[in-house]
């Protein structure tokens, strides 16, 4: 590989910081003070993750950001230098929109739990990114917003992830107007989980992750994965679909062993299998 | 045109009066008592709404009503002389069901967004009526019901608007119990976003349609578009959709005024193109 | 029939209570303190409600249970038992599963309204039931969990129920972590229409049984089975069942004597026709 080439990856991978204990992996966002989601960004995380899927070490994710903000959302310079392109940046653009839109569905369809830590603004694909993944734990000074409207740029793709976790009246709100929410309204709007003083949001969070942590990775996957499938399907094909992962879950080792250790009254030994 | 039909057109048009300012319609429901969604004020509310359609005046619109009821629903007396039809009122009943359909989703795929100021009570279609709106702010005197079951006609078509604003147990309840909950249960619920004393009410709503208003009206269209159409698809669609949408926004010159006046820390001059 | 299927007829009875009384059907399950979902538990409810279906005396259903625990869930021991089959039980679950979601679905498309009366521990199918119902009361004792992921299976099969009553992340959290919420939470979830204090319950919970059961019957089956059914389908398509749904309740003898009673300022006598 060249050196400019090695120097880019290099910059790449710098854009977040990855750290790895007890089967926690802490993805942080480490492009403050925006942590935009670059081209460069988002391929960051994604490579992040993709690495992730198939490493046994990790049982759990972390998705947090260096500085007073979570995420800024895309890159306002970058598109706007693209402008400047012949296709007057479509081509961009629709680059930019598709990778993003493959990094949400990346976390939904990730085998392993995800959970946001917010110390700060989340706004556009940065609130999307929140309303993404699986758990989301705010700091009382983290505050969301989808202000797009307001630089005539409808949040279109952010209120994908955003109306599946907060109800229409609410999310409309917040497209609509733009205008931002404190943490303990996005907990009522459901888009996080718990809201915490700042000094206690690393320990909250880390609780949440070792809990999750300490199940049956195989036993994760398979909900996690059921969860999502069955939210859009009929009540009939739901029960249909998630009574045979029952059935196959059931048939699994851990299953017989969780459950044998319940009986027994001991700890149970997770054989992933 | 005869004097009849004139007097007759006369009529249907005094049961809403619209007012026009700043690009703000209020579209007020204008026969108290009650506010009937009698056939007559379904028209005249609908052909208000399609008015405003292509009326690049109107930016944003409030639905409001005279008198201490917002809306008490359909017209229990012009459904009750049906009856005395030929076929017991079934064409009647048809044409007023199909005409409700109608009023309801030409809110919701109305280029620009409705909001309701509700003072007082919203029943059974009345209630669908604010729950078809894109906000709805209440005064803390506002009640809501859908109370058919009480007189042997569920609430089905309301509880279409209904159920996709508020979860399943609390629909429910409204609509198995007939009881009637007040403003600040309705916020809970997630049918209105605000609840306010009622003499700030009209100023509360004229802030959100201020705000709204000052936004561009072809980002306003595109993204309460693809809102409720990306609601009703699976996630990958919806996705794949909302990308698509975003890319010709992005494409559009509001888009490029917006982000540029950003950037350039200045007030955008939207063109609506 | 011999002796032996009949005192297995006679247990299967004893592990439900019926009581029926002014309309309300009160079942009970009455095999404390788990009063898990063996597959004989599921046949005793499920043969209750079954019956119930064309009992005309029937108006409406409480769904309660003996002494401190709500339900269980599954019969662990049941299934651990089933381990030492030639299929290693895959046979027993497939049975277990099926019949935990017809039941699930038989709830769902019951044609009488059905209340939880939850006093105590509601865990993983348990959980599933009250989720399940269409109302229900919580006394402020009752606690809640989906515990699966605990001892290696996850709760797929109750999260299909959770998750049309409770938003994602909180859903989420609770199948991710096992984690217990109390009645107040629950409420605040959408999974509880109410909390009262425990002396209460049952008195709160017959209020909303008696208020029901003043209803035309025809005009709740008619409700009930339009609500499940509109709710998965599109805005457009919901509309167009519900308005013929509402035009073929108008014309039924019930609503006609309930808009008469109405106008007539009298107490409706409904037919069921």
């Amino acid at each position: 590989m060249s050196n400019v080439a090695e120097f880019v990856e290099e910059r790449a991978r710098r854009l977040v910081e990855q750290d790895l204990a007890d089967g926690i992996l802490r993805v942080t966002l480490a492009n403050p003070p925006a942590n935009a989601l670059s081209v460069a960004m988002m391929a960051a995380i994604g490579s992040a993750l993709e690495t992730a899927r198939n490493d046994a070490l990790v049982r759990v994710i972390i998705l947090s950001a260096k500085g007073k903000l979570f995420c800024a959302g895309h890159d306002l310079k970058e598109i706007t230098a693209a402008r400047g392109d012949e296709d007057r940046g479509r081509a961009f653009f629709e680059r930019t929109m598709n990778e993003c839109a493959a990094l949400m569905q990346a976390i939904v369809t990730h085998p392993k739990p995800v959970i946001a830590e917010v110390a700060g603004l989340a706004t556009a694909a940065g609130c999307q990114l929140v309303a993404s993944c699986d758990l989301a734990i705010a700091s009382t000074e983290a505050t969301f917003c989808t202000p797009g409207v307001n630089i005539g740029l409808f949040c279109s793709t952010p209120m994908v992830a955003l109306t599946r976790n907060v109800s229409r009246k609410q999310a409309m709100e917040m497209l609509l107007t733009g205008e931002t929410i404190d943490a303990t309204t996005a907990r009522e709007f459901g888009l996080v989980n718990r809201v915490v003083p700042p000094e206690y949001l690393n320990q909250v969070v880390n609780k949440y992750a070792q809990a999750i942590a300490s199940k049956s990775p195989l036993t994760l996957r398979i909900g996690k994965e059921a969860f999502y499938r069955q939210a859009e399907m009929s009540l009939e094909d739901a029960y249909r679909y998630a009574a045979g992962v029952m059935v196959e879950n059931m048939m699994a080792r851990d299953a017989e062993e969780g459950i044998g250790a319940f009986v027994q009254k001991r700890k149970p030994e997770w054989k992933g299998e």
